[in-house]
């Protein structure tokens, strides 16, 4: 059995911003010699996510009205967790877009449907955090 | 390491429909001689899930009112997503209830809980989708 | 390749209660010898959760209060899953809090992020229930 691994590193603008990362995740992937088993992807951070969708900026901006829909970020005092930090709705967010995917991996390749896209989505950025990348097969 | 991959194709005349799928992921896993490992089962469409929760008609009714409650399909027009298409509905309740589950593999079977069961969650049919399943170990 | 599995049983006092579980599966872990692989951790039930998130106080009474918005426990008549059981908010909350963990070993250690910690999240407790920890590689 081989395993590799990676950690992505992202240093995201806003608060809130998903990043695409299928092609990075392909670069690990093709480094790691893996041609048969699993890849698991996630986020290092408990106020981030990494997930699977579809690549298209309309979507991109319904997950972020209808995340603020489930889990408003203000006000701050809502949540109990928000004495030092002002965090707890990214926690929440996160939980609601999951923090790991698992993807196959078939003849060398991330073995994808039609429009399977993964993404880092950041819910409490400004800062550097990452992501981590573990290939285990053959 | 031994690797087993096969793809579940499925044509649900609604829009949404709960296919209970534990009986073929058994029959995978049969075919493919693993008794020790991992199984991921994965929606391969970004409108779709697969998910492991209770075998019961009451629950699957209670699934669809929830999820209409917390990503209602109409109005279409509430999301950017939908300009040609009508389905953002179904990309954000294929993100509450997730996209893949992995489950142990032990001396050859799924191992389970009592009332665990696997579910393909179509929430934008009336087409061919399909589903992968991916076995590793030994 | 090895393998490593065990349960891990809770008799959770509460209906609801979130219970740190980060110890145990390092201990697990330590068992197994394995040095690379993929650990699985899941709920055998599927009426708790298993998730990675904060080891803070406020942040899982946000969780508590969070998931009561989005399905309520009461009034029971609200499910159509509870005819003899009282328990359908409990499905629709393991749905949102996920099924199961899947976390990367490196060096024979967790591959954690600062603040990443598991938790079992018992959501229809006063019973023996168990979780499911499954490791994998070498």
């Amino acid at each position: 059995m081989k395993s590799y691994r990676k950690e992505l590193w992202f240093n995201a603008t806003r608060r809130r911003q998903i990043i695409h990362i299928t092609p990075q995740i392909e670069e690990c992937l093709a480094e790691s010699g893996i041609k048969e088993g699993l890849c698991l992807v996630n986020a290092m951070h408990i106020t981030a996510s990494v997930f699977i969708n579809d690549n298209e900026s309309g979507l991109h901006s319904d997950y972020e009205r209808w995340l603020e829909k489930l889990a408003p970020e203000k006000p701050y005092d809502q949540y109990a967790h928000n004495g030092f930090e002002d965090n707890a709705d990214a926690h929440l967010k996160r939980t609601v877009m999951g923090r790991e995917v698992v993807v196959a991996v078939t003849d060398g390749k991330l073995d994808f449907g039609p429009w399977e896209a993964i993404f880092y989505y950041e819910l409490d950025g400004k800062r550097r955090k990452r992501a981590l990348v573990k290939i285990i097969g053959e």
